[in-house]
């Protein structure tokens, strides 16, 4: 199997594994993987429903968003994804979802605080939240200059250890090494969000967890004294 | 298969999908649709459960109302449907449930806010809901006089935009082209009316999603510029 | 087969679906019925997983509470259902549950205001919630005088037409015609429950549904002008 | 099959449990047995997927938490459960999870108020908190540490009728005469937590249950009084 073709199979499997985690409604969600040697993306189609997604019918672009391969149009959000994969060498995978408590504290204009270690686990701070789009930006190239936003905010983020962002009013783009990081990500933002919304319910005024605690999390998962699952 | 047992087929399988979704409690919920050549209307029987329905049960009306074929009575709720049908010859398709944030919205006597893109891909604003019925309303013809507010409510909306409506104290009313299509919007609906209510519990005092950013988003999916999906 | 062995089925079946709508954790729910003719009550045993309950090994008791056939204990609850189905002799079956919407109203010290058309469909009113229970009532024959309590309540309430109750810091016991009316009603008492809840955080100052609205709803489906359903 | 199998067989059987009962995201849980003869404790390998797991993939360890057995590197938390073990002589098996509710209340900073029946038939009391853990604790040990403060909580607290513990930040920790009963508390202990969320939302100065109902309760399930389930 060509490198190409195992890609396609990952991102089938990552797009296929936001649908069986209740992460989608209708056709809001989409994964993609790039191969980094030859800078070909590939993405589900626009609009196509997910039980009839096949590896072949998968979108292939180039860096400019440009088809390749396929005769479906790619989802109306390539050209975020193509952001992401340039501003953010380090990634494999993109996944981006509408799923329900991520998405809510997108539109509430909040950040995720990190007010527990399962979020530290995975984030070693805020689920930052992109600034307000200008009019210009959204008028032309709109799915660009999202990613555009999305780039601005991680001007002094590190996208390898803060792997998501919420598009204000929006929803949450995700993204990790591979397309099933990526996917992998998804799941646990949306745990992080509802844990975050049930628990400023319960205390209003709660402050975010204490940074020893915080660091001690992240660093038991990631960097060179990670413990965390087998070697 | 003649066009009526095509449209009984369709109808069959909107009031399962209303099922399958999670919308349906007990037997509240029905989906009907209409032949527009021939003024054929297509509904659910009453308080039949839906494990027992098929394409012959379903109950076949004229645009009066009258049943034209079949022994069940219909939905309590077709004069709503009919009254629908009637004022918006656009639609092909009625959904009605009490899915359980939709309802809570109708319920709490407020419109749905237009508070993020996924809103903004169905409505291009809020979701309305209807003023209240008068008592003389409710004691005659109460399910025509229901059909009758949302009619009101949209002497300055266009049902061909706004797909769905909250009846104040009750539940939602969705319509589109075709019956599934109308089960469609009932399912976005719910997802919607849930992204709001989780929202406003984070940020009370949040701001609608600005009109540029809504309107593109609408516009994506909707009119000539449409370039969401596959050709 | 004879009258107690319908009887048997019709009980375990109401446990089994009081199960399979989800409205049990661990054992925290029965339900039970009655044959009038011969005072004979059927109820699950106590303490026995669901999947363990055949219609033979549930328990059959007088309306005493004496078994009269099965060598399990009955429910610990079994003296509340003996106070209500003697109170109230028109009911055929009880069902106990501590479905999480319903149990959460009932912690709170709240009866469920009737807040829209669905609760109005099987309630014409609010679900009512019982008087705290005295030190010696608890003390002892507790579960005799939780029903007491709430036989107290419905001194002015006619439990035909109300066919639940929140026993306060407990959790509902509903009722009905059968035990599959009963479990039905614990189903819906839930729903409306969890509606009710995120109506009131929607709009912490609802008020309730009209009364002409209220009743037309009660009345569209009990009494002798009801029209929803088949004749 | 030899003592040690049979309790392979029973962790395994909890941890699984675990995950049916939709209690762990991602690998966000472990359940431990000991055998208290030979002190030997049986523990999920870190990081293992739970589909993956096998009576002979767990992990054994002696109360250090020195691996007796098998190739795979203990859970990371199995220090905490060897702290429990340690200091709790009466317990036989230990769950950990990051359920929605019950951490969203660890997350708050909360203890868990007994507001209802449910609440009372598997506590006799809230269920506690942890005080914040210190930077020393933090920086070494950390997972050590984690139980010392659980066991500093329980100075004046019995863990035979406390069954769990809310860890400050992070998430519960429960135990049971055997790991299936451990895993039993986690899923009370979740829906109890759910109830109380929902109840506070609907109360906010909602009061604790009256000491002689939530007495009665706990007595009707524990000590020598107990008269729930068969003998």
């Amino acid at each position: 199997m060509s490198r190409l073709d195992a890609l396609r199979r990952e991102v089938l499997e990552a797009n296929l594994e936001l649908v069986r985690r209740g992460l989608v409604v209708s056709s809001f969600g989409n994964a993609s993987g790039i191969d980094r040697e030859t800078g070909r993306v590939v993405i589900k189609p626009s609009g196509v429903a997910y039980d009839q997604l096949t590896p072949e019918n998968l979108v292939v672009t180039d860096l400019e968003g440009h088809p390749v391969e396929g005769n479906l149009r790619p989802s109306s959000d390539l050209p975020t994804h193509i952001a992401l994969y340039r501003a953010f060498p380090e990634i494999g995978g993109v996944a981006h979802t509408h799923s329900r408590h991520a998405t809510a504290w997108a539109q509430a204009g909040r950040e995720i605080p990190c007010l527990g270690t399962t979020h530290a686990d995975y984030f070693p701070g805020p689920v930052p939240i992109t600034e307000p789009m200008t009019a210009a930006e959204i008028a032309t190239d709109y799915e660009w200059n999202t990613g555009q936003v999305i780039v601005r905010r991680f001007a002094t983020l590190n996208p390898s250890h803060v792997p998501a962002v919420l598009v204000r009013g929006h929803a949450p783009f995700c993204w990790g090494p591979s397309p099933a990081e990526a996917a992998h990500v998804a799941v646990l933002l949306e745990e992080i969000a509802a844990l975050a919304a049930i628990t400023v319910s319960l205390n209003p005024s709660v402050e975010p967890l204490a940074a020893a605690l915080r660091d001690k999390h992240f660093k038991r998962k990631h960097g060179p004294d990670a413990y965390y699952g087998q070697k």
